[in-house]
């Protein structure tokens, strides 16, 4: 396959950073172009970012010249990662939609847009059908986007459970990572000895996002699952990996080792289309009784996989679980490709500079 | 007063290290005799324990012999404060009961024996009455014990809510500091850049423990609170403050604003009799939507306060909130010694050697 | 005495609240005025900063409103403790001195000034001759400053060495805490699992500082001290206390057990004038083989005393051993408060607006 | 080339885990046994080690039932690669060298032995002429060892420095990881907010084994290199990669520039042999002001590599600089099977069961 011209927005982050490293002699997308902050417009890669991820950027990156991220100067790309904050990505990425490419984001901007699927490929892969109107519309171009770090490990682990049995509510506590507040989300002085129960925005974005991603095509429009959820965040001084304790609500009454069975089972949507990023086995139980933990447990399925474990009954609802996913990987950079995996796959994506 | 001779069980542990460090110039007692293992009998002190709260044990204690946990051993001592593990605890516990001193015990090894009093003395003073009948049999003698240090913070911020509006179910999610576990109880290598979701016995110890102290006296028994606990317990790498988020079922439709104004006004069974731990406010509510944290909060009231913040409506249950407690302090020592002074307050603690 | 009164320069930041925390009950001194940036100023001082060093900042301090860092805002104090950066204080610590005020200063900016002494009182008080000059000059006002955090603790274990054996070079390592480096100086990413082998013009400082704090005065001058210093300054995930691995020539040769002897009998030049943050032993001495420790020892003195261990013999120069001091009391907040109380003792404050 | 075959001895440990990881697809070796305590000894490799490299064991080994380190029960081994702690390798070592079997071995208890080479292939290959009298003895057998974790970075990026300008003596300070002490090894109560000056037996070794390993062989000996050094050990709460500041005096004066163009030029004595696990560069030197940093450049080379930053003038000896190497690997495992792959190179491993 002639490999798709990508660039990405908000390249010098964290999660941009997992991009680029997931990119890097990827069999179908080539990095075309990096672009972020004013700031860092103008400059060499390695000298724009504070590189985090191992010892120093890969090469085929370290030279580029860090662009703006306007639609203009990433005229030669067919497709955009996103990887920008909220604030920015509302003003950037339809403009990018627009001119006729593909914005396959990260950003919370338009999650809940009714034209914009919040994809996890596995689960709800039908959602695409969503961008039919506005690619007719813009040429092409369209907004695809992935849930929140905390949320895709959620909606992962559950989706087969909901299929399954019904979930009516759930309750979830987080134990999130330093990672998914960027490098300079959190200030060493406070994860020294302590833990901080609130994350900003967190556990509405936890509420909200669950009942679009397990809800079901109708027409042209998600007719929202119908669960209530309730999440308390915390922030631990983890790097990586998100542990969530979650309790849930069944349809009807299950024993926890028909829900290990269903989750065992689970392979998802799209296990027929070779995506280069997708693993066979989406989720993973483990049988120990102290499993998952972030450390040993977040590179799990090269970090695709939400690992499950302590599956029990819940004295309160019927059900409960641990599961940890990598908030960067599975839960950022690495769903966000995924995403741009499958609709290449499908042919969704825009040629806008064919050879 | 003519102080009470007191004898420390465990002395060398955290917890009796905490024992110690609070009984340091009390007004009512007097560090009479420190016993441990006898791994560490017959040694100095400060060679035995390796003292971990500050830069060297306080100076009265230091050179004190440390005994065997031996009734014939600590035979000048009018009531003990025991330390111990629930091993141990089961099988010396009774033999100090028995030969008429009194048992002031952290261990889990009798929280559930009908004759035992699980007290925290703001809530549930009046199950006192459990001891008179061995108080009777043993010339004085009797056990009284306190709760899990996760379930005391917890016990003592849901008890006002369960009097106001009665609580039916609770789902709860702990972060625990490794104090908890004792010097010995956790490795370094599993808890840098990583927490584990799993801590024995500890969520049983929970879900068993509330029924208990938030039940009610019906003549000589305890009648259990009918209340479902579900509990997900996590260790986290702080050293003291033990962090849970809690999402409350109650009896009726309850809004956070009033649940604040019982948990402030809340002042407990105990204000009218002058304990040298008591505090006037058991309870103290943060506004801030960050608190409590471990760090800055586990020293509220000199540890014997439960800090609760972010009372927010549940959209899965009714109320949920963050506490956190002193885990150590309000949840093993220091709550042992509140239950000691009361016992002393009240005059139920034997004189066995009367000057 | 009637109390003096005392603006604070830089107020909100983590100098500054040890300050306050330190200056609340002072049988001398009684804040008078909170000074920080723009940002601050006109906000209530609770609001105003991010107080971290327990669960509030004091009742007395949290509804003063912030003043802006100008003479005439802080009109009716006789002296200020400037907890500036440096940049700032080299511009607004001269205006204050000129208007006749003493400032007591913990920053940079003027410790190498010919005029200005770089003071621990134990060891070198007699440099207050330096501020007879701009006394004169000024009308009562002068600048006094103490030594940055890492060159306090060392300067203080090591003058006694050097007027009894001589020092002519030393080598050291530091271990510094997060709190060096403000609240907002580290980010969290990188202090998980990871320490940073530099700190921005750290060790150009230590090499500096203690040849001027050894020095001897002579006429109205210093004679600096010669000796050679490197430094090696690292950054570790500690909150409070710098850690230092020290090796030591001397003059000649000399038994670790004639080092150990030196320290335990220093005292300093301040016995005598009740100081109330002066210590009884400003070196204290453990011979444990694994102390001191930051968080065991930090503490040690009321967070005065420098804490030195494991003194022996260095096969490449003559002695080495490991030191602790506390780098926001010691060696920053309780520094400069010292240094107040050594000038108020010796009536060299002005009084600029008696009673 | 026919592998051979490898027993490890010590392998339910950190440094047995990362031989495991290591020899897992080697193209000389295959692992034929493994063998640790009586208490593991008969049960399966996956439920007797705690593995922590990653989720779990790699399959190859998982089911191996593990064996007693005894030389009747690894008898179709070539070699073994001892991870076995000092003690029970003063014992055991021998006896398989004895037997005709290779020992490869990290442990310290024959490093300072006459006929056992302590090596570092780009180093001192030529030292392997000890084994010659050995292997005569035993039919083959002989032991050979690697250095302390925290000597052997320090003697890879000394060595060509020793080489070009002659080293008199070296000042270290080492910031060490926990991995270093095993899983057990410390307390996670010890770490959180700490740090800890003193790693017992590590400075001595470091002092002693710097001469032999830099010495140049004279017949049939090691004529120990003349060099004063001074360690300073400290436990830092990093999970892996020892941080060394080293100060270094020289025979004559050179500039750091100097010192950075003979580090970068330095390849070592075994770059014609194709060892498996040798990477191009075993010294990388970075520019950066604040690297190496042990999160960021421990795994560089794949974590074969020494890499050093901050090469500076030093004013008390000479020079100085920081130094970072994997002290599981480079330090440990990794070395140890360097050492087996040079033996295999130079045909010095019996074969004891030829095909």
């Amino acid at each position: 396959m002639q490999p798709y011209n990508v660039g990405i927005l908000g390249a010098t982050g964290l999660v941009g950073q997992r991009l680029i490293e997931r990119l890097t002699d990827h069999p179908w997308f080539r990095i075309t172009a990096l672009a972020a902050s004013d700031r860092s417009a103008g400059r060499p890669y390695a000298e724009a970012a504070t590189w985090r991820l191992s010892a120093s950027p890969p090469r085929q990156v370290a030279a580029m010249v860090v662009r703006r991220c306007a639609v203009d100067e990433l005229g030669e790309c067919d497709l955009v990662l996103s990887a920008l904050d909220a604030q920015i990505a509302r003003e950037v990425e339809p403009q990018f939609a627009q001119a006729g490419l593909a914005v396959i984001s990260n950003s919370s901007a338009f999650r809940q847009h009714e034209e914009v699927p919040l994809l996890v490929p596995e689960v709800n892969a039908s959602h695409l059908e969503l961008i039919e109107a506005p690619r007719r519309r813009n040429g092409g171009g369209f907004i695809v986007t992935n849930p929140n770090c905390s949320t895709t490990g959620l909606a992962l682990a559950l989706a087969p459970l909901h299929l399954a049995f019904g979930i009516e509510k759930l309750v979830v506590a987080t134990l999130q990572a330093i990672s998914g507040a960027g490098i300079d989300g959190l200030r060493a002085f406070d994860l020294v000895d302590n833990v901080v129960p609130y994350i900003p925005t967190e556990e509405e974005k936890i509420e909200q996002e669950m009942g679009k991603i397990l809800g079901t095509l109708e027409g042209e429009r998600i007719h929202r699952a119908e669960l209530a959820v309730s999440a308390h965040c915390h922030r631990v001084p983890t790097l990586d990996g998100h542990l969530e304790a979650v309790s849930v609500g069944l349809r009807r009454r299950v024993e926890p080792v028909e829900v290990v069975a269903v989750l065992e089972q689970f392979r998802g949507e799209v296990t027929d289309e070779n995506l280069p990023s997708a693993i066979e086995r989406p989720i993973v139980v483990r049988a120990e009784p102290d499993r998952p933990q972030p450390r040993l447990d977040r590179d799990c399925g090269n970090g695709m996989s939400v690992v499950v474990g302590r599956v029990r009954r819940c004295p309160v609802l019927d059900v409960r679980l641990a599961l940890l996913s990598h908030n960067t990987v599975r839960g950022a950079a690495g769903g966000t490709l995924l995403n741009a995996e499958l609709l290449a796959a499908r042919d969704l994506l825009p040629r806008r500079n064919p050879a």
